[in-house]
């Protein structure tokens, strides 16, 4: 495994962390370009009561902003969690050439619907440090019961 | 053909045409409430240089501002073009029931991939004033040749 990919990863975690101790369900997301992050966040539905405030929606976002190019396909986004369709399309339009990402999300997740709506060149990766990101998940739904 | 669903349309194209004004791809969409328009937007890409502004996603952070719950489950969205399957994710998210469209977009738009990232109950009705808004689609791309 990639040992960048892990560094990465580790710090989408933390991201994660600070949803779940804001009540959120705990998802973190971190984009790169050039080895250096530009932009990190978590999942805010419920703060900004917005059900598009997804972590990585405000990452894609908050990135356009600091490279100045509403395409970023230099750089690399790493998510907790396997895309939903929402932000795959989002992860489509901004060109992302990798993706990352920690657990599988089997119920929600984009690669259920189709793979495909990612370009074609892009490389995915999943099951970076899943287990430490199903753990967050996990303790979020269990505290909800 | 409804002309409750017409009106309101007619309201999405005004939004295109402004989107057509500023150089923006002239996508336009309007959500009702209780047969009251609470958010109305165009496609602001290139404004904001961010590829996740499309009419849509702008419209629904909005609604959800003005009903004040991240679940537009009593809501109906009216766009001028077939939501792309970024926007078709967030419509999932935001619950709602009711899905206008205009013009079909059968390169980008969501059935192409999986109709059914919508929830089972919601109601899908296209083709209504497609015309009108197909004409200024194309009215933007011949410009741009």
């Amino acid at each position: 495994m990639d040992e960048i990919d892990q560094k990465w990863m580790k710090t989408a975690i933390q991201q994660a962390k600070m949803a779940l101790e804001l009540d959120e369900v705990p998802i973190g997301c971190v984009i790169t370009y050039n080895n250096q992050i530009i932009a990190r966040s978590h999942n805010q539905v419920e703060r900004l009561n917005d059900p598009t405030a997804h972590a990585e929606m405000i990452a894609i976002t908050s990135a356009t902003e600091a490279v100045g190019s509403k395409y970023l396909n230099k750089c690399n986004i790493y998510i907790t969690m396997e895309p939903c369709f929402m932000c795959a399309g989002a992860i489509h339009w901004s060109r992302f050439r990798k993706v990352v990402f920690a657990a599988a999300d089997p119920k929600k997740g984009f690669t259920k619907y189709k793979p495909s709506v990612l370009l074609d060149k892009v490389e995915i990766i999943g099951g970076v440090l899943e287990e430490e990101a199903r753990l967050l998940i996990n303790r979020f739904f269990l505290r909800k019961r």
